[in-house]
């Protein structure tokens, strides 16, 4: 019964099949769709769309929250029915049209998008694409398991479609709080506080005569595909653990920390883990998406409190947690992601966030994107929102990749995301690097003998050798800078060919 | 009469010779120094620090504000007198020493150090040594020409010397606003929303208790070394200007545009001078440091207010503003750099962001600190906090360095100080790059078509023509991506050997 969830009668006639919806969206439109990491996404009207792009050769532009599930980046590709794709993607097949340069792809800071449309320095939103739980009797839109940035696409829509999702629980109502800056000269402070403080209303308030079509669906939200806990990842953990403790212990912290930020994935969700057997407690997370660990961390009475944009969880947990979401709704709040990677909030609160990065070089430079200085991966997402505006940023990365024939650790990042100036303490699973307070020439040696797999350790030992008798504040042998890198295209290893590599 | 500038009559007996107050500073100490771009640093406790580690070998780390005149760094370095300095530093012979890896050099973002001394992850100060125009009754610090980190390492340290500076003008009492973010995790909104807000106190509270030693001087500042408009920066400002009217036109600013912010340096000075001759009128600015072009934008009618944490002129600005300084004072203010700088007030208030790039490359990532991305220049100073959070972050750069020898536009950044997802607009005096929504294929185009001096297009066109071939989100031949760097150190100059480099 579809029509309990639109409370406004008037809008009942609006419902129509995805493909009569999709029909608003033309050729060369900007279309913003709701979704950020697999949650809360537009889920068959782009399916529609994507069939009429095949038999059409209609292309768009697609702004979303962050990444998509429900293969909607793949069915687009496919369909080649991207012109230009942002500020985030993580889909293989998407993917390999953006390296070959088909989809024009623009990785921005996601609490960046919307400041670009609202401005005006990008769009206008032809079309907004908005997944909700319910319409309520105003018109104004309830979203789902994510908000991501779809309150300001539609805000800023000519016209909106709603696809209504009957799956999604109606408990989800109330959950979120949807606060939007003013608009400058006149932008007032955003105030929060603390990562509990609900500063906006619990729905999208629209002008419902922009509503152009409502969808229904019962189709799930895609589960998050994070790997369980491995040797390595639970040092990982280990080694941040035993950071913090000291830092709490050197009364730098107390032992409820500041409120926690961590990326999405394996790595970031297993490090989120070792808190449970920690002896920190009373902890509050301020981040973007909420994984299994929050709702771990929860559950053990670590985590008394999470502000996300959305909640991504593994197929078991997903039913579980929305299945008692009445349970965890008062320790939870999903805010747009401009506030919930707000560098005013996240550099008032005074964030631990902690990151992957794809590798790192010697002097702490992170590359999060692109493998190889080239290909992209799937963007910078809000690790740079984080970083840059924490109280301490951490990246973390195995070691070794590819079996061992690629160091995360290289002389020279081959793509820069994360310059030195943000990068506080690194970790691989061979130890952790404080690098707060030191120079270049510090960092390289902590780097290097802290989180280098020893395989490599004495190829970068002999690199830095040979770059320090050059000199420079920043010592780098240039013929040699992205060597390992070309040792990668060439013979698919950055593996010494001799004992020592760097003579 | 230096008394007449000591309102707590019991610190009169505080005054001592620069050599006495110097002998506070231990070997090992880190010590805290007001100075902010060559004005209101400390002079002459620093010379005879200087001299006594000539004869004695003590080393501190010195942190300041920003870059120091009076040839204090200098004589420091060349005592053998730093072991480590932050965050920012502009000296030749410092530059040399930091190069050859004899002082460690912390290249910080400005508005980051004081939180790094609050938090406890750097520090403790031991001394802080802070110019003063005077020290009123209840023994507070009231700053010069600049207030800089003053307020908190003065706040935090263990001893304070005040150097008293007889030839500051006291009509400069008033024009500090000084603002101290409360300790998290209480901390509260910064309560600017627009460039004249003033929120904080005249002068810097301290218990009078801690302050060791005043020393009296009448050492003036020193005078910026900024160079008049050429060719070339005119040419830079005109291309700016254009781009700012068509943003007015299509109705995304008024002619107010928003609050300017401007690096230091002949270029930019250059770009602010522009908007004399513009249509634009009631500017405001919420900038770092004020140079001449300041003061002259306000003589000409077209700026309403100033916000910054200096000011620094040149010479004959410098004896008119600071003797007329009552003329100017209602439409000025000074800053903690924390507050100047903050990525809160920043992106709240929509800066415009002009600031200097040493090399870019194609893709719009930006060098700002690296020579041949081994040698430190100055460092990264608040252009990061600008960027980053500006609601148009502009790069300005002649195309050609050394007589043509280096293109400041070359295939990949030897050093990555803004990554392209900072920057939105690139000009050179050949034209400008608007990147803003563009994915890096296209911002290479426009990079070379319209910002590249012509001697060196066809070789960038060759290497994108070669790259993309590879394939890639950012396409790069890694084996020559750093070789136009290689060329200058081999043969001192990126020049074409044949007509085609990239071959």
């Amino acid at each position: 019964m579809y029509r309990d969830r639109i409370g406004l009668k008037s809008l009942w006639a609006k419902v129509v099949s995805p493909e009569e919806a999709a029909m608003h969206i033309k050729d060369g439109m900007i279309v913003g769709m709701s979704g950020f990491t697999r949650a809360g996404d537009a889920k068959v009207v782009p399916m529609a769309l994507a069939e009429r792009a095949k038999r059409d050769g209609l292309k768009i532009t697609l702004m979303t929250g962050a990444s998509l599930g429900s293969d909607v980046d793949k069915t687009l590709a496919e369909a080649h029915a991207l012109s230009r794709r942002l500020p985030f993607q993580a889909d293989p097949v998407l993917r390999a049209s953006i390296n070959a340069g088909e989809v024009m792809f623009v990785d921005q800071h996601l609490s960046q998008t919307v400041e670009l449309l609202r401005s005006r320095q990008m769009g206008p939103v032809d079309v907004a694409v908005i997944e909700a739980v319910a319409i309520d009797e105003s018109g104004a839109l309830i979203p789902t398991t994510s908000v991501g940035n779809s309150a300001t696409f539609a805000l800023l829509a000519d016209k909106i479609i709603v696809e209504l999702n009957l799956t999604q629980s109606l408990d989800l109502i109330g959950l979120h709080d949807i606060y939007i800056p003013s608009r400058r000269p006149h932008r007032e402070p955003i105030p929060i506080v603390r990562p509990d403080d609900r500063i906006g209303m619990t729905t999208i308030p629209i002008d419902p005569s922009r509503i152009a079509a409502i969808v229904v669906t019962e189709k799930l939200d895609s589960s998050a595909s994070v790997q369980p806990p491995d040797l390595e990842t639970k040092q990982i953990a280990g080694h941040l653990i035993d950071f913090l403790r000291a830092e709490r212990n050197a009364g730098r912290m107390g032992s409820s920390l500041a409120p926690l930020q961590a990326g999405i994935g394996s790595i970031a969700n297993a490090v989120l883990h070792g808190f449970i057997d920690s002896d920190f407690h009373d902890l509050t997370m301020y981040s973007e998406v909420l994984q299994d660990s929050t709702f771990d961390l929860m559950d053990a009475g670590k985590l008394l409190f999470a502000s996300g944009s959305s909640i991504t969880l593994s197929p078991e947990k997903h039913r579980y947690v929305l299945n008692n979401i009445s349970k965890y709704k008062s320790r939870l709040v999903l805010r747009p992601q401009e506030i919930s990677n707000h560098p005013e909030v996240i550099r008032r609160l005074g964030i631990i966030a902690i990151n992957t990065a794809l590798e790192a070089d010697i002097y702490g430079n992170v590359n999060s994107t692109h493998v190889l200085g080239t290909k992209m991966m799937n963007g910078i997402g809000g690790s740079g929102d984080f970083a840059r505006n924490s109280q301490l940023a951490v990246f973390v990365t195995k070691s070794l990749a590819k079996g061992g024939d690629i160091s995360s650790i290289v002389p020279m990042a081959s793509h820069v995301d994360h310059t030195e100036h943000d990068v506080d303490v690194l970790i691989t699973e061979q130890g952790l690097a404080d690098l707060r307070g030191l120079a270049p020439r510090e960092r390289s040696k902590l780097i290097i003998e802290n989180c280098v797999h020893p395989i490599y350790r004495d190829a970068l030992r002999d690199y830095v050798r040979e770059a320090e008798a050059l000199g420079g504040h920043t010592p780098h042998v240039l013929s040699k800078a992205l060597s390992w890198h070309m040792a990668v295209q060439e013979r698919g290893s950055m593996r010494p060919v001799e004992p020592k590599a760097a003579e």
